[in-house]
């Protein structure tokens, strides 16, 4: 299954995506208005659906797939090809910072580039979203923890990201981070060795595969679990491949006007205009 | 003022403290369960006293001030003799990292200390609570966002905080961080030079003022308004001075058993036992 946190005439909804010929069409969930705490797994299996409101995906605004989770925690070089690019050492534990629910956006919102950086630089990830809550949850029970999948640009201030060792300034911009477009179930996911690219204006600027994560989605959930309780709606960016434009020769960032798509193949494809905050 | 987040026969309550000869009594306002997000200056002031329900505060469990922040940001090396032990150099920016709602307890929880850590460290620091929204908040205006000060002891896992070069996994463990007692309102509390110390079994590990803040509060609110809207229970952490167990020679780390305080002068104190989490 896939569902979607959408915004249609005035309410917030949640819809179980259905794919036509003629495009994806949404069967909103009686009840639910976003999915995040309030839809741990067995709330959204249970959820009865009600095809007669049942709108064209393209007449709705999509909202961030979990527009308030309690918390985001996203993972720093976790592909070799990003290691090396940064001239870092392999870590030997994940590299954990975290974003604010403000950061997030919708699959199609625009990412605004704040007057005060000039180093807006995108980033692919896969975003694992948990659907039952847990401590200390061992590697090999994760996957019960997990309620699915989605794709998040883990936009990033480069200039602000490296005023100290500390990343959050640099992470956590409001309105700056795509995340959807769709939730999807394990059921229907792999992510085993799923590629993941970035493209802005036709140039395939990122282009990698998850089997080529350092630290898997197992190991990120039982990591994190291990100090903190994660709670349904929880989100964990995993983590981006090489290919970044800080680390490119010229360096290349994002600008006012661009349109840029990243995605991850089975999963979805996040495209979002670029626009100067006014 | 000074109010206190508490619970009492089952109910969480939001009291106004009153300092009598026989100790602080909390009368609670009407509808109030917590500070946080929904109580902006504006709802504190303006609620209904029930003085026929006050209770003595020796008789209810402190909660932590605000116990659902939407964010709680840290600062770390804010004072120059903690920068100076670190061996790091002064920095330009605030270093600025998060902890999560569930790392905070109340002002006489037990400090649980996980099996996982063999080095829970102290950090006696001021806090400040947002009691209005704001984004690019002017230096010159944040005094106007914010609702009052309290005191935290931002204790960190040394082992977990230096297993990256991010120190999230450090600072966010569960049921770690006392908040609180009260919260005192700016009208109250004199933070340009207030004395901050721990004391640990009758011996002081830190002490300092806060007129040695690296970046002072108004600095701090303009800094991360910068990049996201503070909204009313936000928590800023504002650092800790020179003393930390890890940075002494022997180290000294909490250990089973101890009772720990931290306080800044007119603002108030903590005391926490330490505990070995079950």
């Amino acid at each position: 299954m896939s569902y979607a946190t959408y915004a249609h005439e005035g309410n917030n909804r949640v819809g179980r995506v259905e794919k036509t010929a003629a495009g994806d069409r949404l069967i909103p969930l009686e009840g639910l208005s976003e999915l995040g705490r309030d839809t741990p797994a067995e709330v959204l299996s249970a959820a009865t659906e009600r095809p007669e409101q049942a709108v064209a995906a393209s007449e709705v605004r999509l909202r961030p797939v979990v527009p308030h989770p309690d918390k985001i925690i996203c993972v720093g070089l976790n592909y070799r090809a990003h290691v090396g690019e940064t001239g870092r050492a392999l870590p030997g534990y994940p590299v954990l910072f975290t974003k604010f629910a403000a950061s997030l956006i919708g699959a199609h919102d625009d990412i605004l580039l704040p007057a005060e950086s000039e180093q807006v630089d995108y980033e692919a990830e896969l975003a694992v979203v948990i659907g039952r809550a847990g401590r200390r949850i061992p590697r090999e029970l994760a996957a019960r923890h997990i309620l699915g999948y989605t794709v998040a640009n883990d936009v990033t201030m480069r200039d602000y990201q490296y005023k100290t060792h500390q990343w959050l300034q640099g992470k956590a911009w409001e309105s700056s981070t795509p995340l959807g477009p769709y939730l999807v179930t394990p059921a229907e996911a792999d992510v085993s060795a799923a590629g993941i690219r970035t493209v802005l204006g036709g140039r395939k600027l990122q282009e990698s595969d998850t089997s080529r994560l350092i630290f898997d989605v197992a190991t990120l959930i039982a990591t994190v679990s291990e100090f903190t309780t994660l709670l349904p709606g929880d989100v964990i960016l995993t983590g981006t491949p090489g290919g970044v434009g800080y680390r490119r020769d010229p360096q290349l960032f994002l600008g006012d006007g661009d349109e840029i798509t990243v995605e991850v193949d089975g999963i979805g494809s996040l495209t979002n205009r670029v626009r100067r905050e006014a």
